[in-house]
């Protein structure tokens, strides 16, 4: 039988008690902890189909010698493991600011806006409510830009996920308590479309702002902390890993994440933190396998340092989910008795670029001969001439390739042509419907022992956990959501013919 | 907390007794249910990727404005949920002998093979053990020939799984008490190679033999029952639903599988019985949308008619789980704010017919043409002149795709045509290494309650419910593996090198 320390019974104790506390491997059970946690970290594998978490541990089976710590923790046997469904008000298959805001904001709303329905209803978000009535810190740590659609739909409500610019403001607005990614470019003077220089003003605001790797990570504990790292999204880790100048001024997820803790700990009343391997989804978009591995592999080291932290504490809820399925990779049975699948594993191995930076160098009209070239320069295999030739086609639109609308960029065919060799397959370059894992584990996991629920109701059961009564205006209904809709769509219609006109 | 019935907890009783079991409803709960089954039901959806229990629901909700029973089953929270890694011997990516025969005899195989080493030595599987030790009665169930991989690895040991006219020979030997499947090809004497007349033989043993629904529906109860209703495989479901000769003469995969349970119920031990929905696998194969939707839907039905079944005896632990992915098929993301995606699965409904049956019509040489019409009449959609070149020239291997292994074939082509339409993508045409999902329910799932299992320790996990302490010999090393397989695969080249010299 599960064993409950005095606090999973009692309620929250002080955090200075958080040592006395049983560490949750002595609590845990596949049923959960019915306790009250003091902390709330949210992890989220942004895009992650079911096989990228198997693809990983394998990877780092068969090359590495060692699972992945994500079967570590399925091991151990006590995490409550849930089947969550990814729907949005729009579409079986959800965007991530629909997806982000199911979670903040307990409502489906439709793919591309944040916290709001289409008729203007603004929705309080997560953050904001548990800011307000549980006092709790909060921070967001993501390989994203900060401003993106994931860690947006905890913090803020905004008729569009593209004005990022304006949800960098809104950050500072609520004021949450730790910031840490990329996005320079919506706080920066010289690229913000209306120059105001939005460090500054985070600064005076009492926030600590760094913008590379040492700093980051000589700051001393203490709330409000402001850290970007690069212009856009913080490097694909496979870059990161490869590239010295990355390594050395760009920080990993899990040092972002440990210390976004180590600035949350002491906060009075607990906090919570939401951790985003923001990259894993768009490697899936690109259909890049040693881009996923490696910000998988990313993700399941910040997974391993925040679990080992909330094991010491007691005190802490885990979350580990993602939002959406994307492009559904397969390590694919090959060759006789398919002996040949792990040797494409192996392959990965020898990857030193993602997708993005090896198709950056062929340019836009690439010949077979210059594809060849960086294939073999990033990735170290031969492409021979028939692969290399597709790949060109593809690039120059002259492919078969090109009818087909799940494979007609350049990224496909690269990794059509690849999948001779690493026997990895996608299902296509975007989202997919598939429903997805969600683990808890700590105090109040109880609440996620559901068997199946919906992404929205992940909302209700964070709340619960704090005491919180609270709901958004109800869900609106699919036909009230097309009658807005319409017009909008409309409009959207016309903008672009009239682009096309223009 | 979970109550525990009286026989729960002491043992089985009288399968008469079971009326007066409480239903496993309200015994059950996500740490699962420490009780000893007296009947286990092992249900498995061949070649299930994580996407298409997803699809199915997504589909009837859809469609047909109601859930799928697998969504139900999850949402009542009583299935203990665990992941199940894949593996085999020889690869990180399963066969379903292998898969099976990890399940049958507790040790990892080399694919092809069924429950014995490559050096000949012979596992005991399980249905000999369950017999032997626990006198259970046992049966089989499948949609493919009955002598196919998935029933066979529960049943016999045999150096290969094509050998099918010796594996329905071995069943016949170990007296499995009920077999319902495809497969007459295997007993019937025009057919086999020695001319032996299996059907004859089985009946001078004392099975009753059937040959379509009528006589299968007639059945009095009684052990002992060959059902055979097919030349090879049971027709896919799409097919069978759509024609009026097939529906009439041949079962759905529940009516064998609550006509198997009829049969079997009354045994004094309790039996074992798998029902396998087999051609989900062979739809993945095909990567057809259609095709699998159906048989994965014939799977749904039969899980509700056997959990219905389980619920009103308290005494029976219900397995569910798949072999291994198969070309992770996913509803992709598609159109402004993925609005299209949904159009995609209402399409679906218009389909009459499987791949094989729509491709087996247009020949190997089809026209732009013959594809269209081909696609019109069973499938309902106009592809458009470009799509049906692809398709064409794809079957007359003249495509971009010709280069391209995981996408070489015809079918490949026409669900990529498709694809424009349904929005369903496919990650390749072969078994895929991703970990699955294993649900059980009833007596003895908290067997199942361990987070992460190997396929391999299902097998020790149900032995332990009955009792039962046996091992098979060690597992076999890779190395030791390698060793003898180098042989086997250099005598294997060797063969396919004198085939084409001959």
């Amino acid at each position: 039988m599960a064993k409950f320390s005095r606090r999973e019974v009692f309620g929250v104790g002080a955090a200075g008690l958080a040592s006395l506390y049983l560490p949750s491997v002595a609590l845990g059970s596949s049923q959960g902890s019915r306790g009250r946690p003091r902390n709330v970290i949210f992890c989220v594998s942004d895009g992650m189909s079911a096989g990228v978490p198997s693809m990983l541990d394998q990877f780092l089976s068969t090359v590495h010698g060692r699972p992945s710590f994500w079967r570590r923790l399925l091991q151990d046997g006590r995490s409550v493991q849930t089947v969550q469904e990814t729907c949005s008000l729009s579409s079986l298959v959800t965007d991530s600011s629909a997806a982000s805001s199911a979670w903040g904001s307990g409502r489906r709303i439709v793919n591309g806006q944040v916290n709001c329905f289409p008729d203007g209803t603004r929705l309080i978000p997560l953050y904001e409510v548990l800011k307000d009535r549980a006092k709790l810190a909060t921070g967001l740590v993501t390989t994203a830009t900060i401003t993106h659609a994931t860690p947006a739909g905890f913090a803020v409500s905004h008729p569009t996920r593209d004005e990022e610019a304006q949800i960098a403001e809104k950050y500072l607005s609520l004021g949450v308590d730790v910031l840490l990614g990329g996005g320079d470019r919506f706080f920066n003077s010289s690229s913000r479309a209306d120059k105001r220089n939005l460090y500054a003003e985070f600064a005076r605001a009492g926030y600590r702002v760094v913008r590379d790797r040492a700093s980051m990570l000589a700051l001393r504990p203490g709330r409000k902390v402001l850290g970007i790292f690069s212009s856009s999204h913080v490097p694909y880790e496979v870059d990161r890993r490869n590239r010295k100048e990355l390594r050395d001024t760009v920080p990993s997820l899990a040092e972002m994440a440990l210390k976004a803790i180590g600035m949350l700990q002491d906060s009075p009343n607990g906090f919570v933190l939401q951790v985003e391997a923001a990259r894993v989804d768009h490697a899936a978009h690109s259909n890049d396998p040693a881009g996923i591995l490696y910000d998988q592999l990313a993700f399941d080291e910040a997974l391993e340092a925040i679990v080992g932290w909330a094991d010491q504490r007691g005190d802490t809820l885990v979350v580990v989910t993602t939002d959406h399925g994307n492009s559904n990779p397969g390590l694919m049975g090959a060759g006789d008795e398919y002996f040949d699948s792990m040797a494409g594993l192996e392959k990965l191995a020898e990857a030193k670029a993602s997708f993005t930076t090896l198709l950056a160098q062929v340019g836009t009209q690439p010949t077979p001969e210059s594809v060849r070239e960086a294939v073999r320069e990033h990735l170290g295999i031969g492409l021979n001439a028939e692969e290399a030739e597709l790949v060109s086609k593809a690039a120059r639109r002259a492919s078969d390739l090109q009818k087909v609308d799940l494979y007609s960029g350049a990224s496909s065919a690269l990794a059509m042509a690849l999948g001779n060799h690493y026997h990895i397959g996608w299902s296509g370059p975007s989202h997919s419907s598939d429903w997805v894992p969600l683990l808890a584990l700590g105090p109040g996991s109880r609440q996620f022992a559901r068997g199946w629920m919906k992404n929205s109701s992940v909302f209700d059961a964070l709340l619960e956990l704090y005491g919180i009564r609270f709901q958004n205006p109800p869900q609106m209904s699919r036909e009230e959501m097309l009658r807005h809709l319409g017009k909008r769509k409309e409009a959207l219609r016309r903008a672009v013919r009239e682009h096309w006109l223009a």
